[in-house]
């Protein structure tokens, strides 16, 4: 007797490529009333009021996931484990953020404004990220990639995460627990900002904390705008306290015209496209063939969705 | 007895970085006349017009060696052994590659210009290197360390060189000698030329070559100029027939004022700087240690200039 095939529902609605997912993970589709777990295809708004019984495990389309907070969705459904898309963007993410990063460290703004050949002035600016200290504030998906982008460039990582519990990768010398985030900005050459948005994370880095980095530093944020204090980048920016920033996430998001960031030539502002739909789409449904299949095996899911800690 | 030190001079000065390199070899500083092995840490002009008959090995301090060819520095000693600095800043011009090709993938020359908040339009153009196909021509230092950078990153590898002989590494799906390059253009989304300069390898890249890729490829020169007709890149970068070209090098160099390449939104021109004296110093330091110590033990010196093939 073969087993039951377990049931899953996917929502709003159904896509021919999230249905391959999880019929090559082992499990079958299903309506809502007869699943044992959703895939959740889009936002909060017309997510189910109230989900059948049957239903164990919520997939959502997200990596972060203030939208779902900002509902009463989690209180609604206590018993129900909540994944999100942590991870299956990761990859786009931190190639995005190590292409900002080098095109800041190679001087590649300045350089592409240039209309003659202008070798000696450019000379001493060109920097390497080999033997560069980069520290890395958030060890979760996208800075697991990133280091893993970082070590054959000769990087060294300082990893911050909540824990401090070690990176083990050939490329982190230290790994810092974030009660002791004050200690590496003077020690650091550069800065990529990983973290998730939480009431802790707002304002990381703030007058303080830039004013500690090397006029070298470049300050790369593919996390959410509200970690970066705005108004003292922009101080540092046009003081050249620090190198440059690279941003694809902005406070206010979107950035308004008109604001001073547009106009800085050391600042690299991408309008939060580092994960753009056609890429999403498919690591979406990587992710979900990867969690469906451990649902099915019983095993531990990728990504699950800490409500008290509210990431 | 210990045996007598292997004797090696420096020119046309010394320099306390390349002393502590050659000791830290175990060979000794010597006067010319005294030495089995010279690194000049110069350009041809000011080479000595004899070398001693004690000379055996002389190293040059630059990766490309085509200025050497144009004197008759190989001819008046035929029974010494060159070796250029191939491979020493391979590191380093590698990064720049990445950095460029990188920058034109993620569309960062547009998005620099960018004064408002444009994701709607930009979300369609990002690109990722992953499940990318890139060409690497030429497969010796800066090639090899830039196939180390792609792979994490995803990128699927055509290696092309003079060989064929395949190249073993997990990001390389394929090794194409390059009788065969013709086959190349229209199987790859990217195209990286790290080939050496030689009458074989001028206008490698032209009219023809470029008509075969995507309008979404990039082409990234960090080589010499001569290996892309100019004329052609600058027609297919204007019709859109390729996506953009990043170029460290140019033909004619330096790039005058008012050349269209100038202009070209989806150019990005650096003024051969990729390796900048400050990174080159300390990278050429390593190498001649390197070098000296293999000198010292009797093995098989890095980067010999084959003065039959010319580079």
């Amino acid at each position: 007797m073969t087993p039951e095939p377990v049931r899953i529902a996917v929502g709003p609605k159904t896509s021919e490529l999230l249905g391959r997912a999880i019929t090559r993970a082992g499990a079958t589709l299903a309506e809502l009333d007869d699943a044992r777990a959703l895939v959740w295809d889009g936002g909060p708004a017309g997510f189910p009021q109230r989900l059948p019984v049957g239903i164990e495990w919520v997939q959502l389309f997200s990596a972060g996931v203030e939208e779902w907070f900002d509902t009463d969705v989690f209180e609604r459904h206590p018993d129900i484990v909540f994944t999100s898309a942590a991870g299956a963007f990761a990859r786009s993410v931190a190639e995005h953020a190590l292409a900002m990063l080098l095109a800041g460290v190679r001087h590649l703004p300045e350089q592409l404004r240039a209309r003659a050949w202008r070798q000696a002035e450019f000379f001493p600016r060109i920097g390497t990220l080999r033997e560069a200290t980069v520290a890395v504030i958030g060890t979760g998906g996208i800075g697991g990639e990133l280091i893993d982008l970082l070590a054959p460039l000769g990087a060294r990582v300082i990893a911050v995460n909540r824990s401090g519990r070690p990176i083990s990768h050939s490329a982190v010398i230290e790994t810092v627990p974030a009660q002791r985030l004050s200690e590496i900005w003077p020690r650091t050459d550069h800065v990529v900002v990983a973290a998730p948005a939480t009431p802790d994370t707002r304002h990381l880095i703030g007058k303080n904390e830039l004013s500690q980095l090397k006029p070298t530093s470049w300050v790369i944020n593919i996390a959410r705008g509200s970690l970066i204090d705005t108004d003292a980048l922009v101080d540092a920016l046009r003081d050249g306290t620090i190198g440059g920033a690279g941003l694809d996430v902005t406070e206010p998001e979107p950035l308004p015209d008109g604001h001073p960031l547009w106009d800085l030539p050391n600042a690299i502002v991408t309008p939060h496209d580092s994960n753009p739909p056609q890429l999403r789409t498919v690591a979406f449904a990587e992710h979900v063939a990867d969690n469906v299949a451990r649902f099915v095996a019983g095993r531990e899911l990728n990504a699950r969705i800490d409500v008290a800690a509210g990431y």
